[in-house]
């Protein structure tokens, strides 16, 4: 049940020094990682822990491994990235302890002839799959999911239980939803007549790229006409809600909360912190950081970390501040009359 | 599969000018559309593009009409609301595209013998109607819904894959209610007991009118005793929050991520932007607009625009900005000071 | 159907004074109690309104007891906080009102040989419960529940239709989950590798205590290597976030649309208005009591209640207000210039 460092450094590359037949069980914390773990120092400010650890092995950068010099005895796997390297090495040690995934399709579920489902795919209990769906390979979509008409699912994509994923959506490879994730409902428009809404159907998709990730219980809308789409590397956490027609670029990351509204257009490598909203029909350059709980409400052209929230202060601080936060006009026209006032004193000074 | 203008006017309304016969087989913009769609024109700014339009037919006002005169030579439908004419129209290529619905109930279903689900209605699989339910004429529930003991369905109404409508709660005639929206939970009601909660049943239901559309992941709570109110025409995005007891007036329409707390009575023809919250037992009038991402603390009596959020910036601007928020008290105290001693070297100057 | 005034207290306490032979129907407000009801005064602001009310018996203290002397003839309970007292009552006649738990699993129901659920258990249709799984003595599994590997459920616990509960989340007695609550999705947590995110596996569980209630659509995600934590008596709302490792102290209640960021450690006997948010890593004390709409930034060591919302205006007023929050620091380098001058004036004065 254990890796051999030789096996681990022969599939993820980096340099080996020490004893590559030595078995790891487990990756463990710097502190309580014990003889048959491996561990690994990402941030400088650890470094003399792991000179202390315990760890069969130890993950870190060249650099590190030049700093702590003799201090660690044991197996030293030294890369560019050490917290990039831990997540593969976990990812490989969760791989082997997951219960197998067994292909085929649970009696209970429900799947149109006219669907194709891979046969390396496994579709759990009370699974609904609608005519023209197509499951691709080692796919694996567990109870409760739905996929509607001519939905679609690249190779190795895993739906979470409840997943509603609804017809005209399509997902790449490699790609993971959540519990509750709701793919294609309606966006929400209409047209106001007289103050009643006159719904406008919304017959677009959703189209998501490769290696995305949505969370539990967030919702990504169908386009208008053309499709809502998802790049491939965005990760999305849970409860977010993005509107319909919009477009996140690849690699872009958003906390919990987030909500996105329709028709905007986010550029690659940005983040946005839980909580924070993006008004519609923005666009939003490549590598903007969005701070939790701030809303944008216009379009950013520069790249760089914006915010925009109230400070957070003792209640009886706040209500003296928020009411001087409203009459702020009122506190500016005494400045300027101030100004003035002074100007005026210091001419009949002068005379 | 297309339609006549002529079969369209008769339907919907409006002024045809041109030739009744000619057939489009869809809507589409003005740039995009060709010989075979229909189109429309309902912001003025893009007149000139109206008049250059490859479509077949246009829907417009009669003021664009006189001013796009000979420019465009196709078929023409003179409405008042051009932007609504297009909404119904699109419905009806939407109708046609759609699969068909066919009456009965998924062999998978559970259904109690006790509940009504009306012959046309359109049951799917793995859904599961408790005892003294109702579901009306040509209604469509879809995969994974629960329907509760008592619950009704108008006639016409659709509820997309795994949605809760629990106990006691009751909707109108074509209704929408998208994936994962869950009405009729418990609402949050508690007595404190030194510091420990003791729970109050929420034994009120929800009542939902006639045209109300409901988002994805959208939870509408039970009232305490009395019920929840949801009025006619009512539309509510995804990830929206109601609680118990509220009542939302007819025609009030709600972005994605909106909260309303407990007992909070909202008029009608309201507009409510994306992640606006209401606290609870507030009465906001008719004709309130909030902005999103505002926070409305205290009731609202006047019609009319709302908004409070913090103005987004670049983050060393906003870390200077909100310093200096959490210390407007004291720069009030300043300027005070400033404004007495000013006054003092005044007077000092004068004598 | 009714209940005895001296079976009431013999249940739950308090002291009765009047004919332990009443009977009771239900329980309603002040001014709405009829002959055969029981009614409560828990705020003195109403002490009048109870003088006069027509229920068959009242709650109060023994303070409110003295105080309204004769005006009331009808029966009394006099307990130290009828609020709580009833809550019970309330809990009470909701039992009787409820429809009968029948043991059982429904047959259409997916059990995993390998799980146990007790026999006293009640499970309904298309609930799917995974190996290793168990259900305690009296809990009620709803149609379409999901409960993965491993995942445990203490004695009396209440899933509501279409819980996601995922492998290796346990909860004690007594709990209560809403419809479409998630427990267990993985926590957001990914290596950065030149831009491109490396999944950290999330391996932890979920692990809450007894008398915990979570709302509809409010998600909890698993540890990362050790579990997220919700301890005894927690109230969450719906639509409330958790994200990975966070730990909630006992008693603390949180309302709807509430999210916190991972390994957030919160204290006991805290409260969250409203769509409150808490960023990662932070540690609050007990006894935090923080507003609706507020963003916690830092740890907070103190007791006492916190805020931080931008105050609503009407728009044109925010507009100018929000101009002069951005341009803050112009304001404070004027007020600066001011003081100098002011005081440069004066020196000259006095030379």
């Amino acid at each position: 049940m254990g890796i051999r460092l030789a096996e681990l450094v022969d599939i993820l590359g980096g340099q080996l020094i020490g004893d590559g037949a030595i078995e790891v069980i487990g990756i463990a914390a710097l502190g309580e990682a014990g003889a048959s773990h491996l561990t690994f120092l990402s941030n400088p400010k650890f470094r003399s822990q792991a000179g202390a650890t315990q760890a069969a092995a130890l993950i870190l950068s060249s650099a590190d491994h030049a700093l702590i010099g003799g201090e660690y005895a044991g197996a030293r796997i030294v890369t560019d990235n050490p917290y990039a390297y831990f997540a593969r090495v976990a990812q490989r040690f969760a791989a082997l302890a997951a219960p197998p995934v067994i292909p085929g399709i649970h009696p209970s579920a429900s799947v149109d002839p006219a669907a194709q489902v891979d046969a390396s795919a496994c579709i759990g209990p009370f699974v609904a799959i609608e005519a023209g769906a197509r499951i691709g390979a080692r796919c694996q979509v567990d109870a409760g999911c739905f996929i509607g008409r001519n939905a679609s699912l690249g190779a190795g994509t895993h739906f979470y239980p409840r997943v509603s994923f609804l017809a005209d959506c399509h997902i790449g490879k490699r790609g993971i939803l959540h519990s509750g994730a709701v793919i294609g409902a309606d966006g929400f428009g209409f047209a106001n007549e007289a103050g009643v809404y006159v719904k406008i159907p919304q017959t677009g998709g959703v189209r998501i790229g490769d290696d995305v990730e949505i969370g539990a219980n967030t919702t990504v809308d169908r386009g208008a006409l053309a499709d809502t789409r998802i790049d491939d590397g965005v990760k999305l956490d849970n409860q977010i809600q993005i509107g319909h027609n919009c477009h996140i670029g690849a690699h872009t990351a958003m906390a919990g909360c987030v909500g996105v509204a329709g028709s905007a257009t986010i550029g690659k490598y940005c983040t946005f912190g839980g909580a924070a909203m993006v008004l519609g029909h923005l666009t939003i350059a490549d590598r903007v950081h969005v701070s939790s709980g701030s809303l944008v409400s216009r379009s950013i052209a520069e790249p760089g970390r914006y915010t925009g929230f109230y400070p957070l202060a003792k209640n009886a601080d706040w209500e003296k501040s928020a009411v001087i936060v409203r009459n702020l006009p009122a506190m500016r026209e005494k400045i300027r009359f101030l100004e003035k006032s002074l100007s005026q004193t210091k001419k009949e000074q002068q005379e």
